[in-house]
């Protein structure tokens, strides 16, 4: 029923915990996460056009804020559940497209509609935009999960999602926003005190070996 | 890997919210939720017994207790989301049953499995003891829409769950404990102070009256 | 004033808090910790009931689903507090049952008051079904200073209640139940990673031995 | 065992909360409640030297501070439970009573233990500041009463709680604070905007009615 | 030291609330603030754009996405403290704009203090960005506040909040964004169940009233 | 407008929590941290009497009561913020004298604003009870960071606020209290279970070691 809906729906974004019931030390929203990963999308940005790359500004920041507004419907869920297969995967993201779909036809006006589902599409591909999102959003996964394992947090999916999103990080390695990353951001997170108690140091290293190898 | 895992489960259903970020006054997880349904059930099998039906008490016990065990997997997405069809519905109704077999070959040890499959099967069938869990399961929504509505939160979702939990339980009007619940509880209910100031006795009146005339 | 009064009062459950500011990683109300019961004791129940034991499961049931309902009228004060003799724990305990009695008069209707006479009386016997119920509990706060300690909570509170629920636990060691969680869930437990870290491991034989030693 | 176990102990009472489970818009902690009930008895304290009446103020703010410090031991359970009788009231006051000797024995030092023995005895006397201190704590509760209901909580516990607080205040009506009170103050609360919409300014005039007759 | 303290301040962030202690049904985060603001000015442009007005893209995303990261310094004291002067709010406003300049000289790398100085620069003027910028600020806040209004929040501080955001926003009738909110968005949010129960009609009609009058 | 503003605006201290989104253990509100510093200098001013020292005990009561009153007006801002330099302090605090002046002129009733101009003046100065107030306050500041530090919270502002903290209270020296804290309480501090495990024992000798070397 128009734009009301949609600004409304922006704060239920709020109310929208990732990884409900994990984070025990700070919880993120949806919209916080949306909003880190947008700030970190315009640092790397800037880092690839220092580097000399063109960036499209309007197409970056699009993907980055908007990546996670069809949570909205089914939730966080797309987070590592244990018990779900590759095809269970797959038929909730189906499931939630779908619903984005059934939203922009019954809230959002005619001549917004276009505009609404370019913006709500997927957001990662092999555009420079595309991936510019992709480590956006595993870097802040990535310091979610440190600020838990830092303050103590002994429950394992932390490290489970250090170790992906790390991982997943790598497979940039030639882009210029990584090789930053790894260079100057990596070694002052691992050089936070308390550091050392934990097993990070060794993990980062193994991830980054067993990436280099190839495996 | 074993009942540890099982029991260690147990808690991380005091962490998922129902309806999450929809109730302002009083929250409640799956893991209050399954006592109070539970609870509810074990008057509601209290009653049918004086009214001389035969009740299977360990049947009854085990369909309340467990019957939303299987949230763990996906969460609370089966409460009204607005943009979700039939189809998708059944879809994620699918994805839930086959996570919880997974979880089950490999958590639960071999000579468990047959019980806990049996435990963790849907509850609400034709049967007296499938039919409590179903009203009482339904009993339970109303009250916690109810009180946010007594409360004065204005999301017309609460109205939306409280329509659609008393039809339920009006479709089960034949059953003693409905019946009971008709007559002694639900009056009490709307004779609480403040309830003359909402719209629950128009809307329960017209619920009721669409009910019985088979609408 | 009738059966109203009972539905409400289970969401009272849930806003009751056990050790209350105590627990700093999770929070439990007396409704979860009730839920929690009631599936430990279900398990505890097949466990019996494989070795050849017969189960009453209505009464199993029925003593764990119930037996933390009269926390409602003094809330949780039975938990270990430093100060009390056990004069005072007794006094406390008739205070309780006397304010369970005023309600189960005033609130429950006359056709039901024997019925719930029986449901929220204290469920620990020497029955199979009251030691079960025993143990459950022992167990259930044994997993909820377990998960303090397990990630970091250095109150000693919490190795108090470990130590103290655990050798309750162990006075009850001829059972089948407390059998099979000694051998299959308590090696599982202090396997967990980070546990080798604290002195839970050190404390838990300590607290066997002494058992053995009929200290 | 020292002052150090007395300071820890005042983060205690930051984690105590008055009628637990009952205030939706806003909680107090018996910390923040001593608090205010000491800056409210400070403000009367200063109408009644003002009126020219003689205040010893070290006692006065004593009583205030430490009023409700023996609820580290039982928690917050004076305020109106429904189904104690009075006798079960004073059991329970009783036994606070005893932790408390209980506490000072085993915590304080020799050298400092009259002194806690007479800062936490029972305050509210018939002296200028142990009346002070019955007013200064009902107004503290009327206020968070009045702060409930405003906000549109419907529980009748708040009205019960503001009625039973202004009626107390009422009987001391000789006094200057009083006076002042219910000349200057009371006005004003009920002046707020919203209230008419509330039944207090009924209920108020109804409560000074009956005190004025002597019922 | 680093990009990985500015990557860590986005954290922090997400612990400052506005407004504290003041919505009493949604808490908003700075972070959460930020990513509103940001979503409304990207709806904002796309009408502009429609109506045929040339946006700059990149510098509409930065000054949205920008504009609080500077509360991280003295949080969020801008919104109306009534005992302020208009002087004490500008020593303010410098105290914060100094805070940001230490900032940036301490933890960003010189090679990105430029464009970080550009970043975080004051982003309200009068270009067409900066007036989306304003407009979606205030439409964000009236949002805020409508929702405690909506819900029953009797302060008056969300009345005056309301108040003076829609005053703003209207000063700004002329752009096609504030055309569209006022023809489209703001009888729809009007529209909402319950608002006829409020003051809002009222207001709204009043504030429009003064607007055009000039006042 | 009155008194009843004033005793409103006790309950907005317990909405003001001391360094906003850093404490992840416990907060306090400053309310709270007003309870246990008026407490806190209730204990030292007992051991200056017992040492023979004359107390103004009136004095003591409304310094530390009322010393961080005007928090109210621009929140808890004077704790470390590292890039705020002494001047920007100073600015700050200027600020918040201004408004506190602007509320006791707006809400005070003239009879009583002599009364709170003296009660709301800053509190610290060099007799006895301003010297008492000044060591209360950093006392429960030191137990506020030892209670994050202990339970393994990792934040270097925390080590900063203990060291800082520590080190005025050595600046007392030569006074009773102080005597009897370092001789009494901080070894009971530190010989907590656990404290061996974090930097504390060392940083405290640290810091004593240079405050008796006079750096």
């Amino acid at each position: 029923m128009g734009i009301h809906q949609y600004f409304q729906s922006l704060s239920d974004l709020e109310n929208i915990y990732r990884c409900p019931g994990k984070f025990k030390y700070q919880e993120h929203s949806v919209a916080e996460h949306s909003f880190k990963v947008t700030q970190i999308a315009q640092f790397f940005g800037n880092v690839e056009e220092q580097a000399g790359n063109t960036v499209n500004w309007r197409g970056l920041y699009e993907r980055a804020l908007n990546h996670d507004y069809s949570e909205l419907f089914i939730g966080d869920i797309k987070t590592p559940v244990k018990y779900a297969t590759t095809e269970l995967r797959e038929m909730l993201s189906e499931v939630e497209e779908s619903m984005t779909q059934n939203f922009i036809e019954r809230e959002i006006p005619n001549e917004f509609q276009p505009i609404y589902r370019h913006l709500l599409k997927e957001g990662k591909d092999t555009t420079l935009e595309g991936k510019i999102l992709a480590i956006s959003d595993k870097v802040d996964l990535l310091y979610e999960s440190f600020g838990e394992i830092r303050k103590g947090n002994p429950e394992n999916i932390f490290v489970e999602i250090y170790s992906e999103a790390l991982a997943t990080i790598y497979e940039y390695r030639d882009m210029e926003s990584v090789k930053y990353f790894l260079r100057e951001i990596l070694p002052d997170m691992l050089g936070e005190k308390g550091i050392r108690k934990t097993d990070l140091p060794e993990l980062t290293a193994e991830i980054t070996t067993k990436a280099l190898r190839g495996e």
